[in-house]
């Protein structure tokens, strides 16, 4: 493996630049490739949250997702289109890797926690040496911004896509039990819903960038609409909450 | 609030120091005293990852549990006694809030992520001016060290502590769904026995002091007795998971 570089799965935190680790810095700042996953025609969040700590002279990866991270992953198109998409990706970081660079891949919150590296780090961890700094979930900024206790003692905190089943998120909320709602997005109505059904609706607030210049948060309770950007996240409090 | 100070949690990430923020450095460099939470007897583990960060005139203050933290939280016992050492250590922290001073509560991992923190939070947040520095959490420097890509596409992530009933955690592990086991400890013994009943042995992590330097780490069936120290964490792989 001598001859080869080193792949660093990059955790850049929720937004905040200076929610960086002192590690995850150090790696920008010997990274002889950065790459970065992105909509196409979306600039990378991950990449704005780690612009001033890169070398002016790194070589830069963007990789753009084909399709939409929104649909349901049991789609087989989908499923089809992103493992090609991803294979691609990585035979394009693998050609870094055998000229003995160092890439990092940068990754919103923590690489191995609902991130894109992970589907790096499995293709390419057998070949080349890896590394994974973790970093600040995009989920501990908003209940740091909002100021919440998400769990504590004995409880058991659940992290679920708002992409799972109606029924599914009204039985996961009726366990009365502190909750994240992830990847919220076209499923705000259904979540809102769901929240009600579950008469869980006053726990609930509703936190869009967080930790970011332009962050929004409210009680969902208060928000009149139901449009939301993808990452915007649904935190549910513990019962014992009162805020 | 102009003539106080400022309460500012802290997370300072799983053990290593490079693992602390940038921001969470800043607020250190910038607090007249630190508090820090620990057993009697034993040295903080947030004071460690912290130390090297701390201005050497800062006021020390060290908060010392009367009580294990093992014992179930239901026990009334327990409960009055842990409730009297937080309003008590609240006091010592107002009183140098009262003074202008800026206090910074160091915490592992995530403040408000079963975090002592947050019922400084609770109990000082509606007289003084606060703020959270969200931090890396245990759970993710464990994963990351490991390489374990933990939750993707529609995962539902649970968080459990190892102090749940037996019976309750079988249930759990049953879902087949991604789960993160905290508060490892005395309770090593009825999680593996619980990982078995319900066939999830063979994707579980053992993971003891994950980032720090004497980090231990090895698949849970091949650790051959069950004493693990009550930070210990034990990490359960989704279905589709193959190391």
């Amino acid at each position: 493996m001598s001859a080869t570089g080193r792949l660093i799965g990059v955790g850049v935190g929720p937004g905040d630049p200076e929610l960086l680790t002192l590690k995850a810095v150090r790696a920008l700042g010997n990274a002889d490739v950065v790459a970065h996953f992105a909509k196409a025609g979306n600039s990378s969040n991950a990449r704005a949250s780690a612009q001033r700590f890169l070398r002016p002279d790194a070589i830069e990866l963007p990789l753009l997702y084909p399709v939409t991270t929104e649909r349901p992953s049991a789609d087989p198109e989908y499923g089809t289109a992103i493992r090609g998409f991803f294979d691609e990706s990585a035979l394009r970081i693998a050609a870094h890797l055998t000229q003995g660079r160092v890439v990092a891949v940068l990754s919103e919150g923590d690489p191995l926690f609902f991130g894109s590296y992970m589907h790096m780090h499995v293709r390419l961890m057998k070949r080349f040496a890896t590394e994974v700094i973790p970093g600040v979930t995009a989920m501990s900024g908003c209940w740091s911004a909002a100021g919440l206790p998400i769990a504590q003692g004995n409880d058991v905190l659940t992290v679920l896509p708002a992409t799972l089943e109606s029924a599914e998120l009204v039985r996961r909320f009726r366990q009365n039990e502190p909750a994240v709602v992830m990847k919220v997005g076209r499923n705000l109505a259904k979540v809102r819903q769901a929240l009600i059904d579950a008469d869980r609706l006053n726990n609930a607030i509703y936190v869009e960038r967080g930790t970011m210049h332009n962050e929004l948060m409210m009680p969902l309770a208060a928000k009149r609409d139901d449009l939301a950007p993808y990452f915007a996240i649904v935190l549910v409090a513990g019962p014992w909450w009162q805020p």
